[in-house]
Parts: structure tokens; C-alpha cells; sequence
């Protein structure tokens, strides 16, 4: 029977809470299809920079490199600069295994109202394939004149055709494999002049080698105003880190809840391991009260065993959470209900 | 009669079918208000360029001076990247005319269907108030080794003391004239780790100076969430160069139609002129057939006309454009009529 490696950061917040019951479905779906996921607990977060000074140990990305597989919960505490907490330990990963590909699923759930009018499961199911590891989010820049009136502040976006081919590549490797096989990129080359024309140069070089998908582009502006008006259009959805990242929020708060976002932080390469974590942060006003939603967590559960070579044990997964969701299973308060995460957790896992 | 000034530049496609029905509601306003509009035509455009190989004269930045304000239509076409035509024309207005506000409204007229479930107007009703001159549109960065696999392209971002200072002054004045008296500024600090920090720490030292008006702050990424989730959350929403460019097309997104939505480019000092333009692109694939919806033009006429001291000649356009919406008036195929361009420039001019 196959052994797979999982390193478990609960990270801070809800990540706690909501974390073991990613590993209950889990655990469920190993037992069901025949394999064995050996966890190793991690416990790098805020309150481990409050005791030492650092949100992971000087070897942590060393010790990381024994998985073959991350699942976290989320990260950030109050009292702790983001910037401090993030670039202390998830961006690291993501940057650190080249885990170039940040993927997420929008998909509208029977049983999830959707705040846009009118729109069925099936009218909202697409992708977007977020570029992970450079872009607008670099350590590049900085600050001059500080506390004059002349201060300023730089930050370097930076692009490489390395970087930018190969998560579009990625995207339409992945549009091959769908129904649609369409993908589209995020641009905003009327007002980023340097690297948004490349960006969108590259895509026009990458799209020859797919003949077959339909390929096409918008301005960040009006893309999001498509996501409201026409979530329909999309298939895949491929942008830069800061489009990306605001992409695959705005696509889940259009199939009602943040909470049942899941992501796959992916190094296609397998030559480091990938992080799956769910979209939502680590929510200090409800941490504590075992009311979060757990299902972003076990629904990237199912992303990780997929990409650990187990895409029958993902799909039961995904049914097990839609089934809970339309056949009035028990719900956390985010979705109108007043079950707690356990309860959520352990009705999914039996499902499974 | 107090007399004014006024450049037109129609621009590009349905700018040139807009822009007339614009002034027709701005002369009819003047005429029952008792104000004089001299209009001076400029043909500044994507045709000029193919034909001149310029946007705009060389000396086009000084004539304009010459005016107290500036009525555009749209800029871009087919064949001319957008790069070149804007950054040819629009943004060195707005730059170098240091209209350091661009101001959008965002509001649900009786009469539009919004795309979000059960909203009704009055519940989407806000401002998105946009940084206009630097931040991530800057001509500063580049690309080294262009055309190799090494290639890559920097972007800088650059954010000053002064630039941030002034448009979060603006958004607190503003709102200490709203109802609701509430500022939520749009960030990305754990994420672009240089420019959005220092853009909150100025943002907390300006909410100092209004210990009256509610001050909050989201990332951008779940600020888009909330914007179709709890779009009644805002009321004034400040945000950097690309945020703001973002928000205020997602805004109107959220209202039923992109066509309706104005903006001001606004010079606050009153030092150069300001510049009123629809929030809607030249729309190649429409232009031509006149079938455009002309309210986006008129409501920035309204902007204009508030601008130059005549706030009542602005509620009487803005009332005519709600009155024609929820009166069976003529409207345009995108909010589900089949009315002309002019058809309906000329019944809210009527109304006025
Ligand atoms: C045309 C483009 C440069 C412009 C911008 O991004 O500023 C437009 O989207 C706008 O919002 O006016
Ligand atoms: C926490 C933050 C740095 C992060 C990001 O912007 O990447 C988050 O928003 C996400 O999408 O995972």
C-alpha cells in the first residue's frame, strides 16, 4: 500500500480548527481507497514568532523537503504585521518550491445561494490559475526620505518569460483536459506598460501551440465586472500573482461562501512538494468558537490527493461535500446553519 | 452670465456618438439654469495618430490650458495599442494636469436590474475615490534581455508622501460631506510588501484628522468580495491607481450597467482643468451603429457642471437620467430597449 508523506501547519486562527477535520476526510478517503498518508504536525505560526522570534525554524524549508505533500491551514494573527507573518512562511514555501501554479476551483454548489441573481449549479464552474512566485508580490524596493515630506515608496514588479510561460503553459495544458477548452488571460496593458504588454506578448506566443483552445484576454477592470455579469464565459482564468489573487476571491464570493474556497499551491514538477491550503484566512473574530467552515480545508484535501495520484478518492471527496450541502447536512453559520466544524467535518468524512 | 470654457475630445468610436448627446443635455441644463458653455472641438484621436503619428499636437497639453474643463469621450482602437493611444492622450492629462482624483460613482438606479440577488437602489450607493497620477501606472521600469529565455520586464510602482497624502485627504473631506461619514481604504499589505504598507501607515496618520468619520481598510482581494456581497458596506472607498481602477469598474458592474457609469478626473486646486469622461471604453464592436447608451457621457456632464458651481443644474441632470429610467423613457439595447443614442440624449435632455 502506498505511504505518502504530509506535512500538517494549522497555522493560526481557524487553522487550527479547521485543519483536523481536513485530516478526518482525509483519513476517511485513505481507508476507502487503499492508501496511507503519514502526517507530521508542524506548529510554525504566530504565536511560535511571538515565543522565538521566527514563524518557522532557520531549517523549516530543509525539514518541508522530506514531503512529498504541505496542508495548511492559514496564517496571520492580529498583533503580527501580515507582511511579517506571510513572508515569514507561506510565501516562502510558495516561492522557495517553485510551486509556480496557485489553482482554485469556482464552483457554484446546489444548496449555496449565490449573491448574484438568478444563477443555477453549472452557470459558475471554472478556474483560476494564479501565477505563484514572482510578479507584483517581490521583495524588490523599498522606502527613501522616510518620515520627510518627500518619502517614498518603490515596489518592483517584476516578470520573467520563464515565470510567465510556464504557468501559461500550465493553463493550457489544463484548458486541454476540460470541456470548455478555453482559457483567458488577465491583462492591464493600457495602464501597466512595462509588464503587462510582455504578459500579454507571451500569451500570444503560447496560444499558437494550442490551436484548438479559444483563447482570450480583458483588462483587470472590466474582467471583474464579467465575473459579476457573466461568470458563465469563463473555463479557465490565468493571471499574475496580484490578478490572480484578486480573481480567486472574487470568483468564490460570486458561488456564496469564501469559506468553501479550496487551493493548490503546485509545483508541477513534483521535484518539491505542494501546499494545499483553503482560500479563507485565519479569521480572528470567530477563531476560538468552532463555528468556521471547514469545508475549504477538506476540499483542498481532495485538491491534495488528486495531485498525490488519488483522483477517485478526490472525487468522492468533492461528492461527500455536495452531498452534505444539498441534502440538508448539517451547515456552519456561514451558510445559514448552526453546525459547528466538527460536526461539519465528521458528517463529510462519514459521506466518504 | 458667467461664461466657461470647455474642451470637447470625443476620441475614439462611440466616444464621437456620445459625446454630442452629452453637451445636448449640458446646453439644455445651462439654459435653465442661467449659465453660459463655450464648446471648443478638438479631434484628438486614435485616427489622428494613424494619420499624424500623434495623439495630440505637441502643443496639445497648452491649449488645453486655456480651458476650465475638459468633456472626453473615449480613447482606443482596433490596431493602435491601447498603450500607446492612452498614454498618448489620457494619462498625460490626467497627469499632467495633477487631477490627482479620479471620482466614480457607484448607485443603483430604480429602473436597472443589477445582476447581484435582491438589491434594491439606495442599498448600492457609493463613491470610489482613485488615486490618478502615480502608483502602479508609472513610465518607470522596462525589459533587459529582450527576446532571449533570460528575458524579463520590471514594473515599478512608486508612491509618494505627497500623492498618497492628498487623494486620502480628498476621500476624508468628501466624506465628512456624506451621509454616512465612512472611509474604507483598499490595501494589499501582505502582499506587495513595500508601497502598501507605507499607503496604510498614511492612511492611519490622515484618519487622525477626522475622529468623526469611520476609517476601515480590507485587502483588495476580499474588498472585491465584499463589493457583490455587501455592496451596502461603503460609502466612500479610496484606493491607489490600479485598486481604484479596478473597484470603479467593478462597482458599476454590480449597479446593471457600465454604459450609465461617469467619472471626474479631477485637479482639486482648481490649478489646471479638470476632465469629465464615461467610465466606458470606445466599444469598437458597437460604434458605428449608434447604438450606444449615451448616460455615462451625460452624468459626467453632471460631474462637470457640479464642478463649475452649478450643483443644481447637476441634480436636474441626474434626476432626468433616473426619471428616464423608471418613466418607460427610451432606452439603449443594453438595458434591454431598442432606442438610439440619440433618442435617448435627446429625452433626458427634455427632461431637463
Ligand atoms: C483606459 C485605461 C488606461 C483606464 C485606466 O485604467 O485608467 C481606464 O480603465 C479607466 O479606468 O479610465
Ligand atoms: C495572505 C496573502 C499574502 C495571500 C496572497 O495574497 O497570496 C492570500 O490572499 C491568498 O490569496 O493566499
Amino acid at each position: 500500500m502506498a505511504k505518502h508523506k504530509i506535512a500538517l501547519i494549522p497555522g493560526d486562527g481557524i487553522g487550527k480548527e479547521v485543519l483536523p477535520e481536513g485530516v478526518r476526510v482525509l483519513e476517511a478517503a485513505a481507508r476507502r481507497f487503499n492508501f496511507q498518508l503519514e502526517f507530521t504536525d508542524f506548529d510554525w505560526s504566530c504565536d511560535r514568532l511571538l515565543q522565538t522570534g521566527k514563524m518557522m525554524p532557520d531549517d523549516g524549508m530543509e525539514q518541508l523537503k522530506a514531503f512529498e505533500s504541505i496542508f495548511l491551514g492559514a496564517v496571520g494573527w492580529p498583533g503580527v504585521p501580515d507582511h511579517v507573518s506571510l513572508w515569514g512562511l507561506l510565501i516562502p514555501i510558495r516561492r522557495d518550491f517553485d510551486e509556480y501554479v496557485n489553482l482554485r476551483p469556482v464552483r457554484l454548489f446546489e444548496g449555496v445561494p449565490s449573491p448574484l441573481a438568478n444563477r443555477k449549479p453549472g452557470e459558475i464552474d471554472f478556474w483560476v490559475v494564479r501565477e505563484n512566485t514572482e510578479g507584483e508580490y517581490s521583495q524588490i524596493g523599498g522606502r527613501m526620505f522616510q518620515g520627510t515630506d518627500m518619502e517614498f515608496a518603490i515596489q518592483e514588479a517584476i516578470f520573467t518569460r520563464k515565470g510567465v510561460d510556464r504557468v501559461l503553459k500550465f493553463a493550457f495544458e489544463f484548458a486541454s483536459k476540460t470541456k470548455k477548452k478555453h482559457v483567458t488571460s488577465a491583462t492591464k496593458s493600457n495602464g501597466i506598460i512595462h509588464t503587462m504588454p510582455f504578459w500579454d506578448e507571451r500569451f500570444a506566443e503560447m496560444k499558437k501551440n494550442y490551436p484548438d483552445i479559444k483563447a482570450d484576454q480583458y483588462h483587470i477592470d472590466i474582467l471583474t465586472a464579467h465575473f459579476v455579469r457573466n461568470p458563465d464565459w469563463f473555463d479557465v482564468v490565468v493571471g499574475s500573482n496580484l490578478f490572480g489573487d484578486i480573481l480567486s476571491d472574487l470568483g468564490p464570493a460570486l458561488t456564496g461562501s469564501i469559506g468553501v474556497a479550496p487551493s493548490g499551491n503546485i509545483n508541477p514538477e513534483r521535484k518539491f512538494p505542494s501546499m494545499f491550503e483553503p482560500v479563507h484566512g485565519s479569521a480572528p473574530d470567530i477563531a476560538g468558537k468552532w463555528i468556521a467552515n471547514p469545508i475549504g480545508q477538506i476540499w483542498s484535501g481532495a485538491m491534495m490527493v488528486r495531485h498525490l495520484g488519488y483522483p477517485e478518492a478526490a472525487e468522492a471527496i468533492e461528492r461527500a461535500i455536495a452531498a452534505s450541502l444539498v441534502e440538508g447536512g448539517p451547515r456552519t453559520r456561514d451558510l445559514g446553519g448552526n453546525g459547528d466544524t466538527k460536526t461539519v467535518g465528521a458528517a463529510i468524512a462519514e459521506l466518504v
